[in-house]
């Protein structure tokens, strides 16, 4: 089998780190190998460029800067470790990845979602994900999950609002794009949310080859 | 009048300084307000992406990354230095800008002119020269013009059909987007050179007033 490429979206608090790991053991089972990466991707043009972007002297930073930097980094991700997995017929697992880029530079930041799609386009070169899970939960239960875990209240209203935003940008973009995203009910148990996932990449694989 | 912009293209040697600086004694006598400028434009911010770009460890870098951090300079570049300058009525001359991108990402690293020009514009969020001169000089001649005034040889047949290219590129972006440049005859001397510029630009002030 060529490789597969998996992207993971949703809210902090959606339980996407506990879903990863037991995705990983669930494919290695079954004799695959595995890639599991996360943006900025561990590359170090890559790291370099996040430095530039979270480097809290830069506040006359613009908006379409922060986007491009954003892709920049995409772009060396894919080229030095997502594309060299998948064509050595790995499984690469990315936590986050063009979706994310949509719903916070796009909606977010109000770039436009057709607008930053383009931009990172050109970064991805073709290589797009063959399938995306998104971790449905409303904001609310997300952020409770969330603060339990972190032990300490930070809920405050303007965070609901921003995260409420975020929640409907994910819900336009399964709309724009029904065929590339698969709506995972992330509300549901541990072990619930897992078979869904399993059942849902079993159809991928299937679906390739 | 709202301010304008010109930007200045083609190959060193082609004499661009030069013409710059008489340019602008010229609109300064007529009581213009003119800022010179020349990517990346001495914001911190761009030449934080420049270093990583210039960095001679990045030897990994792709060239989409590549392509991307140099849009992501350009657009803090017109976010900080060209686009509040326009908008207190000011000449900016800018030596290089877009026209540079699609001839050296788009063309000559192969990334194409249209998806280099995309991202581009993505950057620059409208603020499109009101006019762009092409220094035109055979690009022979602009290498021996440009040895002569480093005292050094540095002209290797490699450096000959890249400079080729570069040029046949810029002659190209001039079929593509015949009214946004205009050609300047830079094999002619220092002051009929200047006299054609002032001829253009006074037309183009003309034209907007």
């Amino acid at each position: 089998m060529k490789g597969l490429f998996i992207t993971i979206e949703g809210p902090d608090g959606a339980g996407k780190s506990t879903q990863i790991k037991l995705l990983e053991k669930y494919l290695n089972e079954l004799g695959y190998r595995i890639v599991i990466t996360r943006e900025p991707g561990g590359t170090k043009i890559s790291e370099d460029i996040r430095d530039i972007i979270l480097d809290n002297e830069n506040v006359e930073m613009s908006y379409e800067t922060e986007a491009l930097l954003y892709a920049a980094s995409r772009a060396q991700h894919v080229h030095e470790r997502i594309l060299p997995a998948l064509k050595e017929g790995k499984i690469v697992i990315c936590d986050r990845f063009i979706h994310s880029s949509l719903v916070y530079q796009g909606v977010a930041r109000g770039l436009g979602i057709k607008e930053v799609r383009d931009i990172n386009e050109f970064a991805i070169k073709g290589v797009k994900p063959d399938v995306t899970l998104f971790f449905d939960i409303p904001p609310e239960k997300a952020l409770k999950r969330k603060i339990a875990s972190d032990k300490a209240d930070r809920l405050e209203n303007e965070d609901i609002s921003f995260h409420k935003k975020v929640y409907k940008a994910y819900l336009e973009l399964k709309k724009l794009y029904p065929t590339e995203i698969e709506m995972i009910d992330a509300t549901k148990s541990i072990e619930e949310i897992s078979k869904e996932i399993e059942r849902v990449i079993k159809k991928v694989i299937k679906g390739r080859s």
